[in-house]
């Protein structure tokens, strides 16, 4: 999809994406949620007060075999739990951890405050697309479910994001990182990797992020970068970037 | 992507797609392992002469919840292993479920026969793209270790080959359904949809194929549909197919 012609850098914002989880619906909440009952399975079995911190270390350990998402968390918390219990834990408390899973792979998707607005209200202005990463099958449906599709130009599930994944987007697309602003909930993910490149971010925090997307250094590129509470103030935060990238040489 | 500019259906194949599991590199023969360790767990507690069809009654259930891939077998695995043996499995051996999912995960790439040339020699007529479905973690690190990735213009990772899929992707690519050739192993995923369509495919067999990928009914387009036995039979079986689709008056 090549969404311009111009490679100019300084035609302006050419592309809006959007990050999905927690940035146009509830997602951490459900994990949360999940977690807690976790937590609640294994307080049948040992006295602990560090499940959650020790759940976390076999996610993200167990990234390089799973990536993200639902399932490969909910394969991480069979493995914790037999760990942690010393394979004391009972076949119907593994049994309870997968329809945990389950339950996290189906649960309604809930918009976030001002989202049909805000997206709606940018996609006159803007060709927008969707960026994502977990379990394709799980985003696909929530995307579906969302009833937003039809704004985005297209839905791009990928497996991490990082610089690399970025730029081979921008390839794609046909645009360059200055003609590019990501909006999302969390730094490591949305707006690091895309100021590093020379990109342009809206970082809308959520009230709740997972530990592991906590962990980012944002260098460069601080001019470029906003902070809005919600998703009413994107409009209005996006035309004045709009306005500030055509005055500002591209880095 | 548009990857080409003419939609004249008499153009001939404009683009060619291969699947990766079973057609690139061995897959199936991972999952019938992971399987038959499976069983050897469950033998020790119950002695039953239908677990894999038990497992695979779960499996299928399940795709609604985990779509494809190994985390989802491995998800369904632990179910499956509870209530087969009415909740007896052992702890240590829920964990060594969860291992069976890692090492697949984690198996070397091992190219089928005659792929690398194959690909090669029909890369160099023809633009390429791979379209897998799985798990999208899983199939991106098989496509890097496979060292095949250079060839491929896009590496497209679905939730479902269905013809909903196949004709989103046509759009992208700018091509119809005439122009576009699907090589792979399984006749209800890479074959019957694409016929469909309008395209064209050519079936490479694989020695063993999950059960729900058997369940395929070709309709329409018989006469666009050629079998090989190894993919050194591509680059001449795609040329006869070429000549056929610039002869042949569209559906």
């Amino acid at each position: 999809m090549a969404v311009m012609n111009s490679n100019d850098p300084r035609s302006g914002i050419a592309l809006v994406a959007f990050d999905a989880d927690d940035t146009l619906w509830r997602s951490q909440d459900y994990f949360d949620d999940a977690q807690a009952s976790f937590e609640r399975i294994i307080a049948q079995y040992v006295d602990l007060g560090d499940v959650g911190q020790r759940l976390y270390a076999y996610e993200k350990h167990n990234i390089a075999f799973f990536g993200y998402g639902a399932k490969g968390m909910a394969l991480s918390m069979v493995e914790a739990a037999v760990d942690i219990t010393e394979a004391r834990i009972s076949g119907s408390d593994i049994k309870r951890i997968v329809t945990l899973a389950k339950d996290l792979l189906r649960h309604p998707v809930e918009l976030l405050p001002d989202v049909r607005e805000a997206v709606a209200a940018v996609a006159a202005q803007h060709p927008l697309v969707l960026i994502t990463k977990g379990d394709l099958f799980h985003q696909e449906t929530k995307v579906r479910d969302s009833g937003l599709s039809d704004l985005f130009r297209r839905i791009e599930v990928v497996s991490e994001k990082d610089p690399a994944t970025y730029a081979r987007l921008f390839e794609e697309f046909g645009i360059t990182a200055a003609q590019f602003l990501m909006v999302g909930n969390s730094l490591r993910s949305d707006i690091a990797p895309v100021l590093e490149l020379g990109g342009w971010g809206v970082h809308v925090p959520y009230h709740t992020t997972w530990a592991h997307e906590t962990e980012a250094e944002l260098g460069q590129g601080q001019g470029r970068i906003r902070t809005i509470d919600s998703l009413a103030a994107l409009p209005q935060t996006l035309q004045e970037l709009d306005i500030q990238s055509r005055l500002q040489p591209a880095p």
